[in-house]
């Protein structure tokens, strides 16, 4: 005998669990596929080098990575889009723009806590193969309609930016330290105003520009009124004008997927990677005690890092842990209970033949369907029937056959009512 | 640039692949659902000691075990038979008799070969909590209902056995060599029979012992007729009559969910692996030329392993790559294509926001709909239309609006029709 347990960070999910997840994740694959995005599904072990391109020995210090038998190195992905990025680089075949998307497990190294875990299901969601702000558009409302196929949408705050806004602004003021600033603006959120002004004066702002790039960052609201504020703080003729623009266009690329209302521009939005080239966004709750439900972005450059052809891209991810605590916390995760449309009961072994024809025709009708398999006795029958949440139990007796009947039980009200044998699958259907 | 391979033995699968796999896994799910099985779902990376208490060291030589970066040994998980068994020994409060099933990616340290990955999709069922001979034929009956739901039944053999009843034979006849005699008899359908002869004396069986070993696993046919022919072998009050009398109750059981006459009894069907404690049963292709598309058994001692309490176990496992080897064969594999209701073509750009519009009406009416995102011609938008295998595209267009108008086209017949712009909805549904 031994008692072994299972990894820190890593989770089981019996059946019970596993009927609200199915519940979950066909909502967000019906809306995905609803807008025509395609499954794609890509290894779960994938060589180390393929991580090295995009994120830097750093990342991978966070990543399931060790050498295989044959001395491979390799990681056990922590995301897909870098495996998405080499077949895109080897197919160049491919009818564009490419719409694909994949629910599937990821796992990260990293000290398992509340709403991060060691291994975890992700959805990913991107349009490859054009730079359009249709697409940024497209694929901001996919990430609405998520939200509302999950009852959440009036529960979250969804931010918008464009990096190169920001970079502009920055550059205009003179700051130099462009990444370094980037990065305390990303931990804004965590931070005190004061603690926010300091960390910005320790990667060498000056007291004035500190506090612009405060007031800059404050900037949070509808798109379009938003940009007015934000106008009069980019120089003419600046790069950030471009952003400014195509900001512009979103806004009303929004309008026309009707979804504009839902969006606010949020200059403190700035994503942590840099490899994102334009369009930043990141889904909060609106009580801002969860980590990000979900966020994405534009990556024009990624793709071909991976083998020569540029290929423009954008989209999202969405994990499955904070969407969970979320819905959880709104009240609208899924009932957590089995789904049996029938159990037939056999009462002793004599009518175990019928039982099990009734138990076919009714499962050739579409039916889940349960019947005794350790010969137990009727009131244990009836017990199980009530663990498994079956709707109608149908009773086959000895006496009631010899009638040509059998009895049928609604398990919610109570009712039985004996019928013909012959009448089962109609009167079930 | 680079250019970074995928591992071996890994696969990707583009959106048409998945449309087939996707359909494949559906009957799968479907069937196996319609049994009362419910899903489990276990994480893909277990201590390797996990694995040790079922397999040994040997087994494990085929896995990818790695040690984390915390020293810990750990697998990604070559099957879910031990994480099951962990969780049934830490819950002892679950309704039994519990039916899993959980479609799932597992990883095996092997050199890729065909029907044989590194990485690969397995279905697996059991029925926990239960020695009766009723789970036994169910589990059967599942396997049988997932080959005709695959369109498969009539181009596999399902071939059962007791693993008792060859043991007490054997016994019977002095063999002592048990084990080594019954790896043997698994790597027969692999042997020529003077090869299978000198392989049996090797393990130390005289030649007239090996003699009736090879006409004893040669017997094959239905169950009750072919146990008529064993019975004469098995001498009065050894353990192997209690397997004689436990196949025939399978034969009656197998009757009664109306599968009998798709199972045959053949005395060569022992399974590789020592944890089996009753019935055994592989299904193969009838030509012979593919491994064996499905497999199962009994184990009821294996749970306890895990825990003190014994938890009597039946179930079986089926792999995602020789089954479709199978149905390619069969010219059953689903058409690989793209499905797509409607593609919403936005003649000019100031149209777009009408056609966006006509997009979030048949979405939400239940359609998959597509439309431009890149601002391309009307003749580059349906060859898209086309490659996307849209089944109907709304072309969008200024003149048409102005008179309160779209045009419908159908894609497979090429006609078209000019139609109210609000009757849209209607005429696609």
């Amino acid at each position: 005998m031994t008692d072994i347990q299972r990894l820190k960070g890593f989770r089981d999910f019996l059946p019970t669990e596993m009927e609200a997840r199915r519940a979950v994740f066909a909502r967000i694959e019906e809306t995905v596929r609803s807008f025509g995005f395609r499954e794609v599904d890509t290894p779960s072990l994938e060589p180390l080098d393929l991580f090295l391109v995009k994120s830097g020995e750093e990342l991978v210090e966070q990543t399931y990575s060790f050498q295989d038998k044959g001395e491979r190195d390799v990681t056990l992905v922590p995301e897909q889009t870098p495996s998405r990025a080499r077949i895109l680089a080897g197919r160049k075949d491919l009818s564009m723009p490419a719409k694909w998307y994949s629910t599937s497990k990821r796992w990260r190294y990293e000290s398992p806590q509340k709403g991060r875990l060691r291994e975890f299901y992700q959805t990913d969601v991107d349009v490859f193969g054009t730079d359009s702000v249709q697409a940024d558009a497209e694929i901001l409302a996919v990430a609405v309609e998520v939200m509302d196929a999950l009852e959440v949408l009036d529960a979250v705050d969804i931010l918008v930016n464009d990096r190169r806004l920001l970079e502009g602004i920055l550059d205009a003021y003179g700051i130099e330290e462009t990444e370094a600033v980037m990065n305390v603006i990303d931990d804004k959120e965590k931070l005190e105003r004061k603690e926010f002004l300091e960390e910005l004066e320790e990667v060498g702002l000056g007291s004035e520009a500190a506090e612009n790039v405060d007031e800059l960052t404050s900037i949070s609201g509808p798109i379009s009124q938003k940009l007015a504020d934000v106008k009069g703080l980019v120089p003419e003729g600046e790069a950030a004008e471009g952003a400014v623009d195509r900001l512009e266009e979103l806004a009303s690329a929004l309008e026309s997927y009707g979804v504009a209302g839902e969006v606010r521009l949020d200059l403190s939005i700035v994503r942590g990677l840099a490899y994102y080239t334009g369009l930043v966004f990141e889904v909060f709750d609106t009580e801002g005690d969860l980590r990000a439900v979900c966020g994405g972005g534009r990556y024009d450059e990624l793709v071909g890092l991976f083998g020569g052809e540029q290929v423009p891209a954008v989209g999202f991810a969405i994990g499955d842990a904070v969407i969970e605590e979320l819905m959880r916390r709104e009240g609208v995760w899924p009932a957590e209970e089995l789904q049996t449309d029938v159990y037939v009961l056999p009462v002793s072994e004599d009518v175990r033949g019928e039982a099990l024809d009734i138990v076919e025709e009714l499962r050739s009708a579409g039916n889940v369907v349960e019947t005794d398999l350790k010969g137990r006795s009727v009131s244990s029958q009836f017990d199980y029937a009530d663990a498994i949440n079956a709707e109608t139990v149908v009773v086959v007796g000895q006496r009631d056959l010899a009638e040509g009947k059998v009895t049928v039980k609604e398990m919610d009200s109570g009712e039985e009512e004996r019928i013909k044998r012959s009448g089962v699958a109609e009167r079930i259907s």
